[in-house]
């Protein structure tokens, strides 16, 4: 497939097909990463900018460790170190950057549509490694990908369940519209206060019970519990969401026998997820980390590396 | 052309035919830059050292680029990781940078002279990447290729205005030699407080006035303003100053049809230069920034790699 | 020799004959460091994660060099970019990182233990820069290796003197184990106040009096002096300690005439060492510096590489 698209921005960009050929190239990244030589020279002479306006580990390091693997360069940028500080705007600073002759600008940044204002301006790829509320398909695609892996037989028929802080969650706004398109029906449940005002108009069913939710789903991606919510009012009390709203065993007794469990990281054990599902087998936790580095790799491959063959030998 | 220079201090080092050498090895790296593989192995297996002692978004990422673009490996030292926060000399830090058999360090530092006090006590080179406000010769040579490239007749005959906060600018003093070494006519132009006290020494002429400081020059270089220079009394009001001082097309009524305008940046849009202007057909703003990724390449192969034949082949 | 160890915890758990290899191998990096091609293919295509939970330049900085000169990826992880901050526990970072299937972490951490706790969790290769008070065993082994080469016939009957703040410092336990493992005497040398409540059971003499100390003594390594030691009222005073405790020429009286001055840096001059005698012809700091380099490229090459044949040609 030749790939058409010059930025990712979003899923809603992409078609199933597509979808499908990132899981494929993502696949074949996936087994370099088991090699004893971790390297292929897909990207040698690219640069790959990491320009992460807010603070991230997992995500800005997945990138790094992807690009370096396909042999390209990669320079980061932290809003703390860059220009912005010194009052440049935004757009001056994309200028900048493209002035440098990158390949591809990864950017993560508080704003909504902070990536697609880069994708705008400049000619280079931009990937949206998460802008603010709106959305984040890189984490959307690795949660594909971990589930595309067991799941061969394909997405339809199948049931997910998205649970917690919906409300102020890229990852699930971009892992609706993944999951949908690929087939699946979608659940959220959380506290009212924690749903988006416009639910009712997304194609997903709402509940707020976790354990009715729960009932024949085969797959739950818990959120991340921004615990800053609770200051602002949000959560009458931590404990008590944790006891309402955090997943459990008990939840779980009418799921699927074989229900996925999923967290985009980093974990609030004991909040939004109970310690133990996190570590149980059938918890995916850490094997989305990997697929992490292997969709970053084919995303990278598949935008930066456009005019290239696909060698996997070093 | 052997170069026979250990480090790179200060423009008043080099002689015009060093200057233009170093432009004649930038062009053959800016066309690197523009290729699908922007990688050469020039100067695989050096190291280079990157220590910013002040902060810095561009100018360190610049030389990051071109030090990974040449093959060397990079190294990142903040004043904020370093020893020097543990109340190490910046002696002790330097020897014991060189005991690690770096070939090139590029040091930014607060104080005027760090630059040099390091390349007297090391046997590595040392670029200045700016000291103080005593010099910022990188800046001074990109400056110098991004006018030589639309110069190509030389610099002879020429009239360059450097408008702003000089007094406070190692941008400007190295600009100044640069731009006299190769024949071009210098003015300076800004507020009494911000122009240096022995400027009626300097082989420059100075105005008060914008409008007749830009009559007939052939670019104009603007001067990024500190803003916490208000703070300190220098300047009565920044509103005030932007009206007076901040470059508008206005200003250029009288200037050559074909002036150019420049800023190191990062720019502070409708202060030190009408916003309009920035973006301008005529302005080398984003290619001052291209220039300086060849230029820092030239200095990076000239220094590190002394012993090595130029090779622009992967 | 085929390398027994997964992980580098601590001094105790290696042979004299494992120590003695390790400086035979870091012999041969040593003699790659000073080439004008400073890099090898040993560890192409594996990945290298350094972990400072803990602020630290030169170790880092020299495991960042080490691993580069041997052809690795490096990726930088500091606490303050972390999930750790965001709550995430130690081993869940843990997990996550060795998702990403790194060959080698290399932690240092505020708690003595935390290299183990990974260690036991991680089938990746765990490396200890430095955990808590605990071990420090990279410095103990460039310590040795740079001693090793200034004592061809080896440590046998040789006495060294270890002087400072020995209870707080993970160096100076580090360094005991080795050199008494290495056939070394060594002697313990500072106030009541900085020495080990438990150290009448270790291996050492105890000494009060400095210049008695370093009577017939073949090494001193001074111990770098944590300032903010006095603000919690261990020492009556600094200029106190410094006149007392510094070491100066005049302690070195009847010491071996060969005797060698070591520091692990960042010195406090004149607080710890004397200038002089860090600057002297018999100082070993900077070689140190050197050693620590060559030591990190044998060590990561004994534990990220277990399976690769050592090559030192480009």
């Amino acid at each position: 497939m030749q790939w058409p698209h010059k930025d990712l921005l979003d899923i809603s960009q992409l078609s199933p097909e597509e979808i499908r050929h990132v899981f494929e190239v993502a696949a074949r990244f996936d087994e370099v990463n088991t090699r004893s030589v971790k390297k292929v020279p897909v990207l040698k002479g690219k640069s790959v900018v990491l320009f992460f306006a807010e603070p991230s580990t997992r995500t800005k390091m997945s990138f790094d460790v992807a690009g370096k693997r396909l042999s390209a360069d990669t320079f980061s940028l932290a809003k703390s170190g860059s220009s912005l500080q010194k009052g440049e705007s935004l757009k001056d600073t994309a200028l900048t950057l493209q002035a440098m002759h990158p390949d591809c600008i990864v950017i993560r940044h508080t704003s909504s549509g902070a990536a697609r204002f880069l994708a705008e301006r400049l000619s280079c790829s931009v990937i949206n490694a998460g802008d603010g509320w709106h959305a984040h398909p890189t984490q959307a695609l690795l949660d594909g990908f971990s589930l595309h892996r067991k799941w061969p037989a394909g997405f339809t028929g199948k049931t997910v369940l998205i649970l917690g802080d919906v409300a102020h969650s890229r990852v699930a706004r971009s892992d609706i519209l993944m999951l949908t398109m690929l087939g699946a029906r979608v659940r959220l449940c959380g506290p009212r206060t924690l749903l988006p005002a416009g639910v009712g108009t997304w194609p997903v069913e709402v509940f707020s019970d976790v354990k009715k939710a729960c009932r024949d789903v085969d797959a739950v991606i818990c959120l991340r519990l921004q615990l800053e919510r609770q200051e602002a009012g949000l959560l009458p009390d931590l404990r008590e969401y944790a006891m309402t709203y955090g997943l459990n065993e008990t939840h779980l007794d009418q799921a699927s026998p074989d229900v996925l469990i999923m967290h985009p990281g980093p974990m609030n054990r004991g909040v939004e997820i109970a310690s133990g599902l996190a570590d149980a087998g059938n918890s995916l936790v850490l094997d989305q980390v990997s697929s992490g580095v292997a969709v970053r790799m084919a995303l990278l491959y598949l935008h930066a590396g456009r005019s290239r063959e696909l060698t996997l030998q070093e």
